[in-house]
């Protein structure tokens, strides 16, 4: 396991644990997404059904795992946060005073940095998705695609 | 990589691929999730709202990092579909009578099978989550546990 910041680099208030050095489960990247954003500065804090036109590039060996997925207004993309660091349990994200416990925020840091975003299918063409919604950096690496579920009896609107 | 469905087991219209033999990424598991379900089919189709209870439990290693997260009514909660057969493109669910692209479906079978259900938090008590709204087996290895947002402009509804 890499990313890991080294005790040096914490800021006050942050707390790294030593990971495990094996690994329960591996993945692997089916394709690769493209934004508008170079870097993490760049990146909306949340993405927006308006927000601007997104690439997502399937590897050709999975292409005919998108056959009926045109039907699909929304979709759920999982991506790998390439960049982030996994070994903090508190930390200090960028204009806070206090803390926060890792579970308690979406920042990219976490043990298992996988990115979930819902977005607007707006086309297929061939093995790209042309969708609305993300917000991550250029480049990151594709996990899964699967169609959006609203939870059911959401009472919390 | 595991979990390939032998050809000679595929159904009519389904289509497997080779997979590679190489992780492009590891994931490390930060606890178990006990549910009523013990085998896939006892498995609700979806989670609900008012289902019934299940618990989240945290690795203690984790713990700390659950910081702050009682304030939120609903979370997004990432596990590993541990059963799941991952080398499938097309697939037939069972009560359908055409194969379904793997993207285009919400099925455990996916190249990365992570699965992402939407819950509402009722209660913390040390390490262990008291939530509602899961599908998943009993025993299910937790990867990641975040605040739920929805999508902003949400004009699918």
């Amino acid at each position: 396991m890499e990313e890991q910041k080294p005790e040096g680099q914490l800021r006050p208030g942050e707390k790294a644990i030593d990971l495990r050095t094996s690994a329960d489960a591996e993945l692997q990247f089916i394709g690769s997404i493209r934004t508008p954003w170079k870097n993490r500065a760049d990146c909306p804090r949340q993405g927006s059904f308006d927000g601007p036109l997104c690439s997502i590039e399937v590897d050709e060996t999975w292409q005919p795992a998108l056959a009926g997925l045109e039907a699909e207004a929304s979709l759920d993309v999982l991506y790998w946060l390439h960049q982030a660091t996994r070994n903090l349990v508190l930390q200090m994200p960028r204009g806070r005073s206090e803390p926060a416990g890792t579970f308690s925020i979406r920042s990219p840091n976490r043990p298992n940095p996988i990115g979930v975003s819902t977005v607007r299918l707006e086309r297929i063409i061939g093995n790209r998705l042309e969708v609305r919604g993300l917000d991550c950096l250029d480049g990151t690496p594709l996990i899964d695609i699967k169609p959006h579920r609203r939870p059911r009896f959401d009472d919390s609107r």
